[in-house]
């Protein structure tokens, strides 16, 4: 009996051991769970990041296709800088004001420098950094061919640093006030697109019109088209634009173990598609042919608008989503160049502003799930109605504070360029160089 | 005793807490490890899906570089509207045709507008979208500078719709014909490349050479080389392709965890390199200098014919199959415009149909793995011959229902743009803009 | 009481089952965590060796940007072929020398041909074979305009299959001389770039300057200016390499779990952004206008020299490390182009030699990490007297066989092209076509 006994205490402790072993290992499994968690993030964020950062170049390209030879270099310099400047100034303010510790909702007040940053600070600037700079460089394309490049620097300095990160902050930080009334914003129709084309529509009115486009004649003003000058550098652009897409969009899950990313991937590409064949048959049925120039555009409109409801709108929603912002930015292209007489060299303020207050509205239209859901899916009114507060808040903060800004930069150091520097173009005024000094270029162009 | 007993009936009952809890963990882990094998492969398909799309400016660049300066906006457009149409066709049809409930081994026929979709179905159809579009924009290059804007519009539509996904069934859903056979298609040398190819032959045969290319003088036919205008748009473009490739090949895995990966990526890199040699040196030969057109359609052809087989072929066989691509292209190209005098203005059909075709036969020669063992490998000639079959299968039906379908278009809407029209340049014609109005561009171009 | 006895004894039995089965589990989890531990390198490696493949897109718009139109096609081509030739000579020797089995600390000794390789050998060649090739295609900017295609190929074989293999086999085998003695070369700011550098310097040495581009007049030489031909290209060229840096740095953690990947890019990422404000800023003040090619070559520069320290410095010493090296790249191109009249048509030694040292040695100064602590973070000198070392012996190994092989070569086949084909045009004379045919190009560029 006592040898039976003995047998089962040896068992027993035999058996504690080895839950025990099991425990330990168990202790191990889960810390290399964590780890897996946290590489996923860390790889998913950090190669979406790169893809929205490679959006610079499709900017620099559509901007200048869609403009003049001989403004190639300086458009290029200051898609250039912006990046550049951006990058130090949301590191050194941007970050902070953004996404620091909150202040009665309205923006963040620590980080400055990074302070105190972690490795998944590092992974959440790097992933931000990017949506700035993508932000800032849209008012490049409304203020093109006649804006100094030093007043241009500046803005940069500023938009990067202060006007994107406050109505960012409203937005995606946790504490923002917009954020708590349950605006939905997912990679950034408004936070992003718009904020860059308010910008760059204070700076376009403030700057006025390029030479030449807007000429009295008998007292009627007659409008010039001013044709772009690389339609194959412009489609390329427009080309990695969607590519990068698929960092914004599907990156911001923020998550790379989140299983919606490819929902989110699949309803941005039915609205770009249909943000192009939108805009490409209106064209055709108001012009007559099918213009390269709006149906490029059409596609970056459709883009825009399923930035924000692209994790909440359906395959169906999408297409609708998108071919609506096809034709809507014909219209406002006309609209701001005929009506308004607004010269917006490349259409950012429609392609970015327009397009992006139509996608922050569909959220509240088209929003199919339970948390979002829009009018269109039996949520009422109130989704929408938090959309258009977002819509006027953000405008009346950035507008506001653009004029502000550009205003001043108007009275201290001059925006605009000399008349006869925009007529030589603004390579050899501000650059000193050519873009194309081997080939024969015409003059009025 | 019964101290003892009590005490060891305690103890069991500890244990048994114990190892449930284990258990439990157990439970929670074994859920969690599923999550991040869905998340290796969410991320793995969105990611090298967004590399596969961004072939869509690879091709654009190409097609643009290599034609000529009056018709770049055209083909850019036909390259960006292709895209738009066929993800709006993939998604309401196409996918359905191509994976839906299987009918005889010969189509789909269900999911249509991606009904009942999962994430896992969102995952895939973006993997499979891109590889659609890959497919249907190669004919624009075979059809270029002569074919009406509308048209390819309608083709587009079917080759997404229709032809590519019957074909695509065929090979790539379980259920195909030619799956059950065993015909090993990795990447789609045949179910992406060929498919193109064999449309954009039907259509150019169709449509006729390009006012100009063949000249009959004294009752001998003189062919007209068309250089194109902007070859660093086209290397651009191959470069593009070639890191788009990446996605393409690599992404085929379908898996995230399949450590085949490297493997397929290492093929995919000797044999472009390897082809671009092989082009380089026969072009040397052939024509006393190493032609850039040559050799960067060789760097495709590596490519495409390495699609196939990049799973099964070794590092050996992949150097061996690039360079055979290479010489073959540079022939097939020769054949076409001076012997058989089918117009294909940026060899498309030799590219993306003829390497293909030796592609889709290496996997039958340089198979070297025990279910797809070629003849150079002991395999003897079944596997050889199962790939014939799929080869003049996929021939057949693309290019008998190409012929009809472009046939009906020539007859109730017109294939090509008027004489004038080709003369004056598409762009002009087709959608009343200059691609480069800066520019001087040469008439006779 | 045997009944107890029996019913213990039958709970321990079920508990031993119980716990057997959770072992085996444990096992099966343990090989799932491993093969993810291994998913993780395998996608990381991948995904960012196609970025840096992508590199070869930027080298090529970048070069063909910054020289003359009439010798487009052929820099392009040899940017085509330095890749292809460079990764078939990679896989059948360069590897093998760089991380064969060490002999002596010098040089690797076997796996020519990938032989032996598995699944891990694959990822980490196709991870190295695009670093060889970015190293090879440096040089091809320093000796541009003037340098036989022939010549060209000879030279890609040796440096791909030998020359940077070796420098490579000393810092990143783990058993190379220099990584024994601690230097410290996190992505290649020596490894990759001094070696193409140092390459192209020994080259353009031998070659001598483009005809026209030093003039003597009245015993006075004159230096003349020779502007790119296509600055969107080259500006376009510069944000593909930003952007396929993001694959260059982070990616050289060589793993996929490492959570120091984000700290990698954000301090690339504020380096190639000073290093663009650095270079702007000076030529500003020197030139008395932002020059664009200069900014450019400054982001680049900030790019190589953050290359080596990305993982060691601080954000704040990423910030100075790129500004100085924007700066150093202004002075180093005016240095050389001016007052050592080498002709660098593209400023590759400044920017990749140069920078490359400047970053090299900026680990010993800013290193923050206990392992290598820099000199400004109270390390000493110990850690800048080994990349000192580091620098000089991989600038006397690069540059004294190159200039042995250009040596050999100018001997053997000739190095440079007849005057009249350097007049005419290397695209002529090389390759017998015209990159631009379409277009009017200026007969004296």
């Amino acid at each position: 009996m006592n040898k039976r006994i003995r047998f089962l205490i040896l068992g027993i402790i035999l058996l504690l051991f080895a839950t025990g072993a099991a425990f330990g290992q168990e202790t191990d499994t889960a810390k290399t769970l964590k780890l897996y968690s946290q590489a996923f993030d860390m790889i998913w964020l950090v190669l979406t990041a790169a893809l929205v950062m490679f959006m610079q170049a499709g900017f620099a390209m559509v901007e200048a296709g869609l403009t003049r030879a001989k403004n190639a270099g300086n458009i290029l310099m200051k898609n250039l800088l912006d990046f550049s400047v951006g990058v130090v100034a949301y590191w050194a303010v941007g970050w902070a004001i953004m996404y620091g510790a909150d202040s009665l909702g309205l923006f963040g007040t620590n980080q400055f420098f990074l302070a105190g940053a972690t490795s998944s600070t590092f992974r959440d600037w790097m992933f931000q950094v990017v949506f700035a700079a993508t932000g800032a460089t849209i008012a490049s394309g409304a203020m093109a061919e006649r804006t100094k490049f030093s007043a241009y620097l500046v803005y940069s300095v500023f938009i990067t640093a202060l006007i994107y990160p406050v109505s960012g902050h409203w937005i995606w930080a946790s504490d923002g006030w917009l954020a708590k009334l349950g605006f939905h914003d997912f990679a950034g129709s408004t936070v992003v697109h718009s904020v860059g084309a308010w910008a760059g529509l204070a700076g376009a009115i403030l700057i006025g019109p390029r030479k030449g486009k807007y000429i009295k004649v008998d007292g009627k003003t007659s409008v010039k088209a001013i044709p772009g000058h690389n339609i194959p550098l412009a489609a390329l652009g427009v080309f990695i634009l969607w590519f990068g897409w698929y960092g914004f969009n599907p990156g911001s899950t923020l998550s790379g173990t989140d299983l919606g990313i490819a929902h989110v991937a699949v309803t941005t590409t039915l609205a770009a598609g249909t943000g192009a064949i939108g805009a490409m048959v209106i064209s055709w049925i108001w012009f007559g042919k099918p213009d390269p120039s709006m149906t490029m555009n059409g596609a970056l409109a459709g883009l825009v608008a399923i930035t924000a409801p692209c994790g909440v709108a359906t395959p169906l929603g999408a297409v609708i989503i998108g071919l609506v912002a096809g034709l809507i930015v014909v219209a406002s292209v006309e609209l701001f160049d005929k009506v308004f007489k607004i010269d917006d060299p490349v259409g950012a303020v429609s392609v970015h502003g327009i397009a992006g207050v139509w996608g922050t509205l569909a959220v509240g239209l088209f929003g199919a799930t339970s948390d979002h859901l829009g009018l269109f899916y039996g949520g009422g009114f109130h989704q929408l109605g938090v959309q258009a507060l977002g819509v006027v808040a953000v405008f009346a903060w950035v507008f506001g504070i653009s004029m502000l800004l550009f205003g001043v930069l108007k009275k201290v150091m001059g925006l605009r360029v000399s008349e006869q520097e925009e007529i030589q173009g603004l390579d050899i005024g501000e650059h000193g160089m050519e873009s194309y000094p081997s080939f024969q270029i015409f003059q009025n162009q």
